[in-house]
This record gives structure tokens, C-alpha cells and sequence, in this order.
């Protein structure tokens, strides 16, 4: 047997975080770009940009900061604010994932 | 922020184990009948008993005794495998929520 779970953070039954949202705002700080970023993910720009804004609202913060113009016509990098919530949410996700497959181990594994 | 999972088990990428099954099971056990725990679920007896089935199938062991006849015109038990994995799924499911509530709480509501 093996394990399978998924985890998400809800507010007012709303999903504001999860691992969709973790690999599109890590995408988007290493890329620079929402664009990129989405389609790396098979996301159209629009779905990735309408699950930041959705995801804006729950929180009630700014993720993104877009910049108009340059080189390549704009891009975006995250608020000091998402970078925290990214980091805060991967070490909480690491966390959870090393807990459960102990778990998982100690109960159908070990025995 | 209020966390959220699901958690289940898969062998070969069926699904063999999850809570769903685990309260059909127990409901059985309590109630010593797969129509009456169905109810109680609002499964029919057709689907309660399909995942039953499909469970065995994949786990490849029988988990109910049907009796013929009496009183109620027959009714199930538990088989001693199913007796087993019911509490092992139950005890790993305390687990698992004891170890997400503690890490939802130390990196999201600690501070």
C-alpha cells in the first residue's frame, strides 16, 4: 500500500493556500515572470493570475508586484509578504511530508 | 487560516483505504448489517457494497462474513483482517491528525 494525502489552507471556506499556489509564487520568483511561471505549470496566464488575485483576497495581502516595461515588456516578483507565506508554507509542507511517511511507516510498514 | 487534508491509501493506483471505508466498516461492525450502515451514510446498499468489493479486490482479502437467514434475514460481520486493518487505519488516522494539527499550529498560529 502507499500513502497519498493532499493538504490545503482554508479561510471562511475558501482555499488561500496549498501546493498550486506554493509552485506558481516559487515559479514566479525564480522566472520573474506570471507568464512564465503558468506555463511551466500548463496554466494559462489568466488562471495563474486569477488564483493570485483569489488568493489576495482570502489573505487579505499583496503577493505580486508587477512591473511594467523593460526589457522583455514587465514582469512580477513577490511582496515581502508572499515571500514569507512561501516560506513559511514550504517548511510547514516539509514538515508534513516527513510526518506523514513516518507514520504511514511505523503503522503498514514496519511490521 | 484553518488547515485542511485528505488522506487515503492506494495499491496500484486504486484506491484500497481511506475514511470513507473505514466508517462503512465500523458501521457495519456496530450495527451488524451493510444496509443499515449504508443508511446511516446515506450510501445506497449497492454502493456500499461496491466498495467493499473493490476494496477486497485490491487488498486481496475478504473483509465481511455475510450471514444468511434469522431474525432480520441475514446480516454482516467483520472478518478478523478487516477487524485489524479497521484499527490500524484507525490508530495511524489518530496519528496523522495529531502530528497535521501540531504542525498546522507551530508554523501558522504560534506566532
Amino acid at each position: 500500500m502507499e500513502l497519498r494525502y493532499k493538504v490545503w489552507l482554508e479561510s471562511d471556506g475558501e482555499t488561500v493556500f496549498g501546493d498550486g499556489l506554493s509552485r506558481l509564487l516559487s515559479g514566479i520568483a525564480q522566472q520573474g515572470s506570471i507568464s512564465r511561471a503558468a506555463f511551466s505549470m500548463k496554466l494559462s496566464y489568466r488562471e495563474a493570475w486569477g488564483r493570485i488575485k483569489r488568493a489576495e483576497e482570502s489573505l487579505g495581502v499583496k503577493l505580486l508586484i508587477k512591473q511594467v516595461g523593460g526589457e522583455e515588456g514587465g514582469g512580477a516578483r513577490l511582496t515581502p509578504e508572499a515571500e514569507r507565506l512561501l516560506d513559511q508554507y514550504r517548511k510547514f509542507r516539509t514538515e508534513v511530508e516527513a510526518a506523514m511517511a513516518k507514520i504511514f511507516n511505523d503503522n503498514f510498514e514496519a511490521h
